[in-house]
């Protein structure tokens, strides 16, 4: 591939980029496109915008770029929560790291390589690219330890960087929310996550409670906890799993709420039958109005008398268990409470809006098993995915093309085909199968069995970024040489010279993936594409109101952390092979600075929180992106004869490896558990203001299989799941699926307030009454 | 290799086995070995056995091996302890596994191989021993699912077996030691170690004490635990450090106590020159006297006034904390104490006899260095290893070595000499050579920082077994082909066919490995070779008093514990391929069974418990030897053209690993702490009875770096190091460097009590007395 195809791609993609953000900044003031653009805001402050003139509207203006700027961290922190906060901090700790590399790499590296060989150069833009690259450089050439200095500036700059960031991750939001919270209580009102005494803080999450013939699980728990922990014990909840007859009923009741929904639409504007009602088809609507009257009549009718009696409460293995304080719940969750570690299993309790309620009732023996088939699972996705992989792979050698397809001969001569070919196509089809897998990789997170929602999406996060670097990374690499040898993978020792040989030839097209992948998703993500095209769809061809304040998405960590971290390993691992890569790499992260910051700040909603846990993957892909430069370094340098520079790598990845053995003891602890001393601290300040009791009360209906209250979070989780789009998604039980499946768990839970049970039981009530009419209505069809 | 020679070899084994037993019954009722052979009693009922007539003395009888048989398990529970009962639970798993292997594998897959091929059978002794190996069955064969329903049985009995041994294992002891807690505290004096309140479970070491500028660390101690831990926290006690001085110190009183302990064997008999005094040179004694009475001199001017100014107290950052409860002091050692999990580092204190004082001031931060540095020394040394493996391993091929050193071929020839080298030689020689192995990793465990002498003895017990199964068993079997060709490690693919070529090859390498490293090393045990031999030259040649009671060793289970594995390894891979070597095993582990019960009740004495924490060990080891059996398998199937059998194996291989995975989740978190329930119960019963006063009262002088208290217990250590022998024990620090190197430290830990303090400083005066004594003697013979 030659400099000007690199070239023509990245002119395609800026221009692209520049096309998108600049609608962009003109869609955002469109007031039909509040909702998607706007969507978090909208949510919090429950207002529309003030509109501006109609030609404001349609002048390109970079201003949002300016408005993302202003906010602080602490502000970020109390609107978008700690995860937020870690994420950008991600963002930051690779622009800093690649601004080192970039630095070194251009001024250093670059010219060595270019000049590398004795040779007559062409005009630059015609110039292959490999002549950037340190295949240029000569065999046995002393110039190698100039690379061997820009990997070690760039190694320990690297550790350092991640030292500090690591540091004050865990140090600054911890202690500063401490301290807010002991002096500034009253006035940090945004701070909302931190200072309110979370209910996840005081319960935890039992689970395998063991059966004895008769007692129910209820009364186990009561006695087992005020035997052994009655100076703390506060009270219990027990979670109810529902059996087949609910589930129809269940079934019934989101169908009723569809129609209901689909009244709210039609009956809204004074019931006049609109032919613009359904876009799609245009026909009258008085057959859904019939059957909606029908409803309701029929649910007049129907009284609790109806309700099936084998719709029992169902108790099973599981609870939540409140504690009088922080502390006695952290203990209650780190100590083994019986000599059988398979009976009374505690765990810190998630967030009430975290709890992933559908597996709190599954049974725990299981979940070791689901584990295991999770993992075989996604790795048997992993290597499926080398289908396409190897094809798109294909497509940027031509030559091998060429000969395996000689038909294509004719079509790849002509140079613009050629080099939109090898310098788009390849990753275009890539990011579109990888657009699988999130979706795929959350499914399979889900069937494992997290007790949060956090929980399944830290775990999606982690495999999806495996999967990326494996099917990214090792697989371009390795199946270039693949095509002409199969051989490669079964000896171990070669394995540091067939990544020397290979990376560097890579390096173009990880360029190019930069380009495409990296760049265009930016761009679709500040565009909202998907959304946006929803709500046009939404507005107007099914007519629905267009303000929809519940629908806000939560952020994708799963699938932008994964991302980030792809191209810091691309870029860490090429940096001193292929210097090249990296100002596309800076001009990536500066982008995605200001984007991510502009969507979390007005788009998406942070629901739950995963306590920056995200921190740890980040560090460790981090630590090992590092060593595999290394390791590549010392091969290539190997290659190139240079056993002084091989010989000064290897320190260099040992000391590395120490590096992220002290950060482990230093820093993994704290993202498992608050410390004693934070927790005593907290609980003492609240004892001392007296509001204990308060929150005492309050823990008794935090937590709630209930789904009337639960309902608003579901509609958004159903719309971030049609987002994700991909089959796994939505076959994977979300928050809808949950609450639907325990209305009647949820009235025994909401047994202590009589209007929630008054709720709960009328909405079961109309939910078995539109089950029975849809019925009947089917049957009078069917007579018809 | 053929029949006759293995024959001859066990024929050695077997007649040695038995002179030594023989010899054993007769020494062992020798009045003067009573010290050797019943140091456990000895030190236990503190009076001598009754003689039996002379004639009596001198008949060998299998007498010992009744009286091992008689007590129960309980019985070894009460005398020897946990980890007594846990070590001979593996013996005896073993003998049942192998039990069941032998009944499957003479009687199905012997004959099997034997009749595998069609050929000329000669008469059994002179056949090959191959014919008897899986190597003599038919390419091809269609009766190899023998072989791996052989291999089914053999695994799925070993799973089941290992469960209920688990099960038992932390069900049995905990559970019964609790009920007898309960409702028998006072009929069983002999469980002590159990029913007395153990200090440790009310003991946290707390280290990396965080130091602020003027404040002791001691007061950082109360203030941190009475602040955070106010309700349960009862008080500390500090560790301390020596400095320069006081080692210097503690040598001169090293050299002190040796010459006294000089004076109580010359001076006890009235003090006349023996001629025998000194067996070795037969000199007069006189100038010894002369030094004694100088020191006696000395010491009796010196005062307290000498004493150095310098010699301070060190407070060091550790110290132990006291809980009221034990639940207490599990929940402080469990919960994370502040946000920095680099200090106020907290652990459930060893037994104050298992405590490792000179590791505790050993800086937080160090250890995971010295953790790490430990295992790649460990690796280090693993490595070197190689150079006698590889020279034994070529005995055992003899043609290959004649080819080599073309010189032997006529000593080579003669077959009684050609048997001897081949069948003998090289298990004596690698097995001397492993001799260096237990002291070598103990000091490497050592140097790790582990803070109980238990938890270095498990530590030193794991790299023995990687040591020993990767020397014994993968070096042997992969240098076969090391010899002819070098590169056979380089691909993973081919390691289960190289394995399966391999391990029939060697199978009589591991046969004669197991008569002679296995059943001589069980004679020389129960012989008690060094201690013997000692013994005989401290009384005989030095004329030392014979009884010296505190002398007894603790159980080396670092070194037998491995041994055990290995031929557990050995058995359980080689049983289908080489089904001969199982007759040998169980004999091996039936005398061990006898062996081990014998010296565990009479011998060694059990100073500190590990708790049952080999049996994770041994579970581990277990599995794995089941799944490389399987993986050799499904190479053997492979290379005999058997896809069934092969197929067949796969799933097994699978099942194995779920099951020890299960395993893992069921009891390993039993293995690493009590759990709430039981120890709240035991707070419970104690308190009840009204002995916690008395429990808190005890535990202040429970844990005591004071050096008189130790004293007894350094002796033994110190025997015990000289029994192990090997170079790294000698430089480890022992029990006796511990407590000689804080005798400051003692004083202060001791100011609580006022004799305890006269006693120290008395000693502590000694010792400066007696080094400046040595310095004037030294001055004056220089002068002289």
């Amino acid at each position: 591939m030659k400099l000007s195809a690199l070239l023509t791609s990245a002119g395609i993609n800026i221009a692209l980029c520049v096309v998108l953000l600049l609608l962009y900044s003109v869609l955002r003031r469109q007031p039909g496109n509040v909702n998607v653009y706007f969507g978090r805001r909208l949510a919090e402050e429950h207002r529309r915008r003030q509109d501006s003139s109609a030609l404001d509207r349609l002048v390109p203006s970079p201003s949002w770029i300016l408005k993302a700027w202003e906010y602080t961290e602490s502000d970020i922190l109390s609107i978008a929560g700690l995860d937020a906060v870690v994420f950008l901090r991600i963002v930051v700790f690779s622009i800093r790291i690649f601004s080192i590399a970039a630095a070194i790499c251009i001024f250093g590296v670059l010219p060595l390589n270019y000049f590398g060989q004795e040779m007559r150069h062409r005009n630059i833009p015609s110039e292959s690219l490999d002549v950037f690259t340190i295949a240029n450089v000569m065999q046995g050439s002393k110039w190698l330890w100039v690379h061997c200095l820009a990997l070690y500036i760039i190694s320990v700059s690297a550790c350092i960087l991640l030292y500090f960031v690591s540091f004050f991750q865990h140090v600054t939001p911890f202690q500063f929310v401490i301290t807010f919270l002991l002096y500034h209580c009253k006035t940090a009102i945004s701070l909302h996550y931190w200072i309110c005494p979370n209910p996840s803080h005081f319960s935890v999450l039992v689970r395998a409670i063991p059966s004895s013939t008769g007692e129910p699980f209820s009364d186990s728990v009561r006695s087992f906890f005020t035997k052994y922990h009655s100076l703390d014990y506060l009270s219990h909840q027990m979670i109810y799993r529902t059996g087949k007859v609910q589930k129809l009923l269940n079934n019934a009741e989101a169908v009723y709420k569809k129609v209901v929904n689909m009244k709210d639409i039609t009956i809204q504007k004074g019931c006049v039958p609109h032919r613009l009602r359904c876009g799609l088809c245009g026909g009258p609507s008085g057959s859904f109005q019939l059957y909606h009257n029908e409803l309701d009549l029929e649910m007049k009718n129907s009284s609790l008398n109806d309700i099936d009696p084998c719709i029992k409460e169902k108790e099973c293995a599981a609870a939540f268990v409140f504690f009088r304080t922080r502390y006695a719940a952290i203990v209650a969750s780190k100590v083994l409470q019986t000599s059988n570690p398979m009976i009374w299993v505690t765990d810190l309790a998630p967030e009430p809006v975290d709890v992933y309620w559908s597996n709190l009732w599954l049974p725990y023996r299981q979940l070791w098993i689901r584990r295991i088939a999770t993992l075989l699972a996604a790795i048997v996705f992993m290597f499926l995915f080398l289908i396409p992989v190897a094809f798109v792979q294909g497509l940027s050698q031509l030559e091998q093309l060429q000969k395996m397809l000689p038909f294509l001969k004719g079509i790849l001569k002509k140079t613009p085909v050629s080099q939109l070919i090898t310098g788009y196509l390849p990753s275009v089809i890539l990011m579109l199968f990888l657009y699988l897998v999130p979706p795929t990789m959350m499914f399979f997170s889900a069937i494992e069995g997290p007790i949060s929602r956090s929980g399944r999406k830290t775990s999606a996060c982690c495999k999806v970024l495996y999967f990326t670097i494996w099917n990214v990374f090792f697989v371009n690499v390795l199946s270039g040489s693949v095509i002409s040898q199969v051989n490669t993978i079964s000896s171990p020792k070669t394995i540091p010279m067939q990544l020397a040989k290979a990376v560097p030839r890579q390096a173009t097209f990880f360029i190019t993936y930069v380009l495409t992948s990296g760049w265009a998703s930016l761009s679709s993500e500040v565009m909202q594409l998907f959304p946006l095209i929803y709500s046009l769809v939404r507005r107007h061809v099914f007519r629905c109101k267009s303000d929809d304040p519940d629908g806000v998405l939560s952020f994708p960590y799963h699938t932008e952390v994964p991302k980030l971290l792809l191209f810091g390993l691309l870029g860490l691992t090429c940096s001193i092979l292929a210097p090249l890569i990296i100002p596309f790499l800076l001009v990536y992260f500066c982008l995605g600075f200001v984007v991510y910051r502009n969507q979390i700040l007005n788009v998406y909603c942070s629901k739950y929180e995963t306590g920056g846990k995200m921190w740890p993957i980040v560090h460790n892909t981090t630590v090992f992106s590092l060593v595999l430069a290394q390791i590549i370094a010392l091969g290539v340098f190997g290659l190139k004869d240079s056993p002084i520079a091989s010989g000064f790598t290897i320190p260099l990845v040992i000391l590395t490896l120490l590096f992220n053995e002290y950060c482990r003891q230093r820093f993994a602890p704290v993202f498992d558990s608050l410390s004693a001393q934070d927790v005593i601290e907290m609980d003492r300040h609240d004892e001392e203001n007296g509001r204990m009791e308060e929150i005492h009360e309050q823990l008794q209906s935090a937590y709630c299989q209930f789904p009337l209250r639960m309902a608003s979070i579901c509609d958004h989780e159903g719309d971030e799941s049609s987002k994700n789009g991909g089959p796994g998604e939505s076959s994977s039980p979300t928050a809808l699926e949950i609450t639907k499946s325990q209305p009647a768990a949820a009235t025994a839970a909401a047994a202590a307030n009589p209007t929630v049970r008054r709720f709960s039981i009328s909405r079961l009530h109309r939910a078995v009454a539109s089950l029975s009419t849809l019925i009947a209505i089917q049957n009078r069809n069917a007579l018809r």
